[in-house]
């Protein structure tokens, strides 16, 4: 099978496991794993903040950073198919009791203009502005780069605001290698910041939160509420570990193979690429072919290859670790032939 | 004074208080105010549901409804510059723990396609959608009466996805009376409907909401937690249950009013009507003075008339029951003066 | 009918309605109501506070003060029979995601050394302790007085602390009268203070919230959220400012009757006064008679006298504002009747 | 060192470490991780429930278990020093919003009489009573076993009054040894069932939820909100499934540890074994020797015993998999040496 559904699903690499099987631990909930804690501060030092926390999810790090950042009644503006809005459940409402204030984006970027007239003025009638997101890269946007002008701008606003910003970083790393500058200048344009190690960087579970000392500690105990709380967890931190120091330089490939998918599929007649593909995620419109996505990502499956449908007449595909040139190359001609059957 | 910032600011009548003096009562919190219980039964009667509810606010109805149609994590159709989302201080997430979904309307109604589209999938990502809220008359839209074939098609759609309509009718008899149909022709595309005794109705205080009975047993508990239990109510009851009554017939007055002050204000250099006059709210852009709003407003005010900021450069102005027509046309004649001393 | 079920039931006075009648009023969501803001300030001054909030029961007074206070996960050390704890619905849970943390007190008052066990002190397993409630009088302990040098020890260790200390003063006018000293110093003992118009003040409806500006401005926004912003309130306002100022020198004679009440049924065979009677309320095990609290209050109920169950065993009755020192004789008369006819 | 602070401390045996780095793993946010789903089919067979889930931690079982079963504004029974109100940072009140109502209980035991007193009838100033909590075996009661009848008779009557009965079981495998009977017979009496992985049995990692069909379907989308979903989990699932099959025999050792070392404690002069020892954990009043409890415990680490504090006067030592018999002999003496250089 070739897996195209999401970065997510890549197998951790025999290094991994190995660190797995001889990871040093102790009980986090006392502090007292050296894994973890090593985890930890690479991760806050490569992101340029304070301090870090180690969490199970992505979702968990973003909630945990809303759950910090604000208090119940305020309202969170980002853009209206960010993941925190579009795949987290409503937990930002169900957790934080924050309302979700949208902002409808190009490619995932949202206009600063937009943002600054959203922030809520002093008046009995309006909740408080308490916090910014930003996705970068933007999932749903087809990996799309937030661009550094367009952070610093929202960045300084919010600031002028006093407001703080929380980054989305699920996949900044595929940000940081297609800009070509360290994952710190992203960072810097926030308050807090989450990374995922189990997308692109090919670890099997967890995901960093990064801010100031007194974010972290904080955001400690709202872990533990959430029962993120884990005992010897450098039993996976170890493979996380050297999936943030190992992996990054790596996602190059990634977004080379994603190109040339949506080369081929740019070349096959009754399929449309519909986002620039700056990174990892092609989206393609399927609908010239006759077949709605469900039947595409069937007819998909039936030739071993895995995708994901992304809306109506959509297909998404996501090159990954366990993906290589060959299978991309692959993966078109079978594109190429369902095409062109159904045709 | 010309008070013409809201149909909220009218004040009680000498009849209203002379109800209020002779009201009789008893503890509503035991079930006892004789004048409570008949303002609840005919408000339910004239809605058409088969129960009713005081409550002290259209806020507190409204949000009521959310808290008893929803469980945390769930979420909530709305229009984007509904009253629900975009004047209550982003209660429905503080106290629901409910999502807001969003849909930008036109003349505030939501296109029931985007609607349909809005609701949620079964996936471990998204939120259910529990609740769908039209806004009757809209007020951010200009008192813009929702026609009631997009309210069947809203809630025929609603109800084929098991997903339940709350109208906030805060004005719902101003779009009766335009429409020429009873209230319960409006209230029947829902499952649960709030009205306000305080706006164009002149009451001092007071909401009502109406739905089935099991319903407004919920709502009941709600109210309590919110402190919205009151003791010998009927003091304010009674002057409610006239504003119910006898007031519904003048809102006419109100929407002639409106269009008369719109017809003034349209052929003075320098403004613009900008939203269509249904009932009684007129909207102005007043950016070709080269005043902003708060400039514009503060003139308003040094010539006795008051009227509100609603937006860069727009004025809001609403007829009431405190305001004749004689009124209007002074209004109008000071509009006159302000815009031409301007330019 | 002599009615004893609370002081809450009782009827606003001829003055109260004159009034209601009379009342100078405007729109209290712009500040405007005059009756509404000289009640906050008169309240204000009483209780030697900054300033003050109306509000619409006890119940939001009590819950705007928690939401103000506190964040969610925090922990409310509170009373176990406490009305916040026991009557309100959970409120405090539902609305402000605070943990209730019961002492158990002797005759409604808290031992101090419990109190500050109960305080959490740094770890990640704890939450923090965000609030000290008292109530004064203490309504399930009989309208128990919290003596002064009791709130002073909890005011002290609570500030120690950094731990804000709000008082349910629903009747804290009943403890002053009984003490001979003015709310104000019953109330220097807290940060935040609620009393009751409409128990034994006799006002239709709304209590106050005093606190610091800063908590009165915050709680003004979470009083909006609840719905409990109202809009000619002055209604309402003008019996309240009578209640306010002309009642409290009145309450003793409720006192009174409550002893002589008290006494009276002390010398009934089957009745025995569990309470230490300081205030309005007296509290009676029936259990001698061979009947349960339902059947007691039916056979009162059938002489005319109206009374409540309050637990296994267990009947209450409240002296007020419509209960005179005759209807009180008639009362044990009748009471005396009832023990007779059922051994 | 001798870990004697909690039986969370254990480090994973190679046996888990190997099967952590050879775990088949897939992605088990779209339910294709096979070892996950092993583990979960394991322990839901093993607990007599329809189906289970791995969530991260007890707390994180515990939450979602109220989530899932509560609505907010009801009321939670539970013992007075269960984990859930004690340990748990006030998570139930922070995420599901619900009121902790507390039962004082009898070596952890509640009475079953005060456990229906406290369930809430029908009044609108009561919640409802939501869920019923079961702590076995309890930690702060000393590792006391909830006997089979208790549970029984908690059960019985929480049905009666459809109310849901959730075990936290953090440590149900050592009840099940030391009464001799399969986890099931202890689960059977409830509704759901948490259970660590993490603790005696000496996984690194992980606890799970087991319940109907149906309320881990939504338990799953709850602990997504939560943060809980994980990628390739199979590689803290695989040493979980040899912690749950291999190791609750061994819990024996443990309590017959925890037995040798009371009676140690019990022949030294100034230290008084508090609880009665029925599983792993020994709790030792130490005021005799003159020093309080962070003295004590710092004496003992710096001879290389580490314990914990457990209230004014209390520590507590508990037995687990990384002590041998050898190991109890080495503290007893120590203990001896330290109270006897006190005195």
């Amino acid at each position: 099978m070739i897996d195209l559904r999401s970065d997510t699903v890549t197998k951790p690499t025999e290094e991994m496991r190995m660190a797995a099987y001889k990871a040093e631990v102790g009980d986090d909930v006392y502090g007292e794993d050296p894994t973890v804690r090593k985890l930890e501060e690479t991760a806050a030092s490569l992101l340029g903040k304070e301090d870090a926390l180690f969490v199970t999810s992505g979702t968990q790090g973003n909630q945990i950073a809303i759950l910090v950042h604000c208090t119940p009644g305020q309202e969170v503006i980002l853009e209206e198919e960010s993941h925190i809005f579009y795949y987290e459940s409503a937990a930002a409402s169900a957790l934080a009791s924050v309302q979700t204030r949208t902002i409808p984006g190009i490619r995932g970027r949202m206009d600063p203009g937009k943002v600054e007239r959203a922030i809520r003025g002093e008046d009995i009638h309006y909740p408080e502005t308490g916090l910014i997101c930003i996705e970068n890269t933007h999932n749903r946007a087809g990996g799309a780069i937030i661009p550094l002008t367009n952070m610093n701008e929202i960045h300084t606003l919010a600031n002028k605001n006093n407001i703080p910003v929380h980054i989305d970083g699920a996949r900044l790393f595929n940000a940081s290698i297609a800009l070509g500058v360290p994952v710190s200048e992203l960072a810097k344009y926030s308050e807090s910041v989450q990374i995922c190690l189990s997308k692109g960087l090919g670890a099997p579970v967890g995901s960093l939160l990064a801010g100031n000392k007194a974010f972290i500690r904080r955001a400690r105990k709202w872990r533990k509420r959430l029962g993120g709380g884990m005992r010897q967890a450098g039993v996976i931190a170890a493979p996380g570990l050297i999936a943030l120091t190992k992996m990054p330089g790596r996602l190059g490939e990634d977004h080379e193979n994603a190109k040339r998918l949506a080369e081929g599929a740019s070349n096959i007649q009754g399929l449309s690429v519909v986002n620039k593909v700056e990174t990892n995620i092609v989206v393609i419109d399927i609908s010239g072919t006759g077949m709605d996505e469900y039947q595409f990502v069937e007819r998909l499956k039936e030739r071993g290859i895995l995708g994901g449908t992304f809306g109506e007449g959509l297909v998404r595909l996501v090159t990954n670790y366990d993906v290589s040139r060959d299978d991309i190359d692959s993966a078109v001609s079978h594109l190429h032939k369902i095409a062109r059957d159904e045709s």
